[in-house]
């Protein structure tokens, strides 16, 4: 309904480091067995604290067939040097050596800051099934930059800050992966169209409308646990509740998120 | 040279809180002399940690004809709730009852994190001169939330992360205000005409080589006296050693940054 | 040989986070066999990202006859409420209800800032296994309230920044849990000695000294890595590489902390 | 009536930073004057954000006669580099070559994080007026590894943590400047005697108890203007409004931050 055609399966917005491994095997494959006719691609996150553990999910990734795997960086012991980072990152891209491979790149969750551009600097022979990034992250100079000097490379930068995604659009980002679309999906499409047509005056409507409601949620506390709530109430499907240490969203969070979406008028009319 | 029609006094890469209050008035009336027929607007940052020296300055700045003023957030005591911060701009503000008031955001120097976007609401009624805001940041959501709401106000956002321009213009930002305009406002120029012309594509390529040059200079160690050096570089002026806690750029940084800014080819063929 | 009669099995310098959690179980197994006669307390740490990992893990710590458990806050998604994080915790130590329970507080390297002294605040009536804290933090007017607080209560303080543990001690700390007495244990024990004989004087010398060597490693770069290094340097036991994301500490850094521990003139003349 | 004998004049709690050049040169005269017979040290706070203005402050603090003048780092060009700051510091220094020097280190407020041990190493040479450190940084392992190197210099250490000024004594810190003694001097001058008299157990009452109220208070937002109006509640003595950009405590902070005062039972029986 959200004309969304591809997925990212165990990410943050899916809890995915809050499963057991067996969990998360298990929606995986779910995911692959449900989305085999719906979708164009079906990414799954194999992230981990544990070396280990992150390899066996690749490996179980790669034997149900998944488009793509990503690795978020461990965020416990945090690499603050590229050798260290690459070094995981390799030794899990290793393991499912036949499918593409996205960097998760998410700071302000993660702690690690080690810049993209550098990172990219040379991977393909370190990680020969490199394919791009999940970059979620407001350092548009970085971002910049790894398109800039990865063009030939035709790697795939899909920006996860979707309260900006129109400014790094601007830039040259080729999608968008974040929980926002999850229930403004359709929106989101729309202003990628106007994009398209380089209707800017249009696309900053939507964009300016996403972030009027983001500003508002941010304002009231909005987490993982918050975005569930909003899912459900846009989608009528339950989410169910949120596992510790998040805890679900308040009722009284609920009604004005609610109030606050059914307030805004879009370019489309709705 | 480079074609640059506005003035931004005594701010940040002019050291101007390093200076005594006698040098900034000194210096704003030397600007307010040789700009007189050669620029558009001489706008003259007032600020200070002292309210009583922000007030002397900001009369200073209305007695010698102005253009507008613009006052930092205090850097020492750093302001956390609206009020804070807007009963101090508001009471510089009142002290040049006819110059238009701007407001110089950069929380990376000052520590100020106050939204601006909640900044500004109803900001008119406590600053009826207030125009616009040097926004450097890059919370990006925040700028288009300030452009979003005040479209009626018709209050003038100019950004200043340079290496970030073209994304802060695809929401709607009216200008720039930086530092590397001393040294590529030609190139930056040429990127605003091709935004203009809807031409995203060569603006892209603008951006990637000053973010190249940008991203270069940053590994480097890239401050105030660094930036002066390039500026004495490109311009041959001499621009002086910067004041304590300042210290002149190194030769080996000088040289390094020659380097690279000969090495880059602009899309006009310079 | 550096007399330490209880042992932190899978904590931050043993990389519990690193593991699988069938590697934890094995460690956690093998220490409760060969510490039986030699130790007096085996606490193992369980804590996790997915609260059902850290719940198996704690079945499995109360199955083998552990002493107690430990738990860190979840580094990923940071709880930021009070009732987040110890509901997290709570359905850990229900799960092991006879095992005393210890929180690992650790905010440099989990981002979870919440202070210790609102979390201790009727503690026992969610967990009444609750034992003590880890407490890993330079806040020591957190650590003192804690103190102040729940005399009655009985807890334990165990402090775990060991640059600093004589300022703790001062204020009550019980004891210590750092990786430092891997390999300064004897020269710790005798500054505990010392306090206890209220010879302050003698124990500042032992405190300066580990921290003249601390600060030193300090600024070659002192991580889980480099701290296993000089392990193994020290009690002549190879410690093994550690796991990425971590890296082996160099060989010049091995030389230089040598060499400094070497140089060394303790009070007791060794 | 709080047995204060030395006064650090144009500090924080004085808004040194907030006052005019000339307001600063009149406190200064004014302290003198009436300190003449009651004070032994009258040090005077000469920092700012300009180092001409610092100059001229030094220069005057020297003609009336201080015991000492103290030096913050300026906190908008934050220093990086031991360089940097002692350049700035030296060059303070040696406008009133005379007067005994202190470093007001004060890293949460001014964002310059060198370390004070880097900072010492060799500074005589540079500034031969070096007199000691107004230390207020919960970095203890710093702290002390300052006194430890410095035995010879005879260098004073004065912490400003209130809250946790048991833990510096414990490590050889020689005194204490901070803004609690305004109203809870005579108390901390108990525990000061108890620990003289290695009575630790009475010198950890005192700074539970003092800790107790600044835990409370630091809960409803503690800064310099509710500083200001517990002094005036405690003195008796109106210490007027803070200037802008502080804003005046709540009634309602007031009349709690005085109910926890009351309901404190000291061991003295007060």
């Amino acid at each position: 309904e959200q004309n969304v055609k591809n997925i990212f399966v165990n990410g943050t917005t899916g809890e995915g480091l809050s499963l057991s491994i067996q969990e998360r095997k298990q929606l995986a494959e779910e995911w692959m067995c449900q989305g085999k006719d719906k979708l164009d691609h079906v990414i799954i996150h194999v992230g981990a604290l544990s070396l280990l553990e992150s390899q066996e999910l690749a490996r179980h990734a790669a034997a149900i067939g998944a488009s793509g795997i990503a690795v978020i960086a461990p965020s416990f012991f945090k690499p603050t040097k590229k050798d260290e980072l690459l070094g995981f990152l390799q030794k899990v891209a290793s393991e499912a050596p036949t499918v593409p491979f996205y960097y998760y790149h998410i700071p302000a969750l993660t702690g690690v800051k080690i810049r993209v551009e550098e990172l990219l600097d040379g991977i393909r022979e370190q990680i020969p099934t490199f394919q791009g990034v999940k970059f979620s992250d407001t350092d548009l100079l970085d971002l910049a930059q790894c398109i800039n000097k990865n063009e030939r490379e035709r790697f795939v930068f899909l920006y996860g800050v979707d309260e900006q995604l129109l400014s790094a659009l601007a830039i040259g980002a080729n999608g968008a992966v974040g929980s926002t679309y999850n229930y403004l999906g359709r929106k989101t499409n729309l202003m990628l169209q106007a994009f398209a047509k380089s209707d800017l005056a249009l696309a900053q409507k939507y964009q300016f409308l996403t972030g009027e409601f983001l500003s508002f949620v941010i304002k009231l506390g909005f987490g993982v646990a918050q975005t569930k709530a909003v899912m459900t109430l846009v989608s009528g499907i339950p989410m169910g509740p949120p596992r510790l240490p998040l805890v679900s969203a308040s009722e009284e969070f609920i009604a004005k998120a609610k109030a606050k979406l059914e307030s805004i008028v879009w370019p489309d009319g709705d």
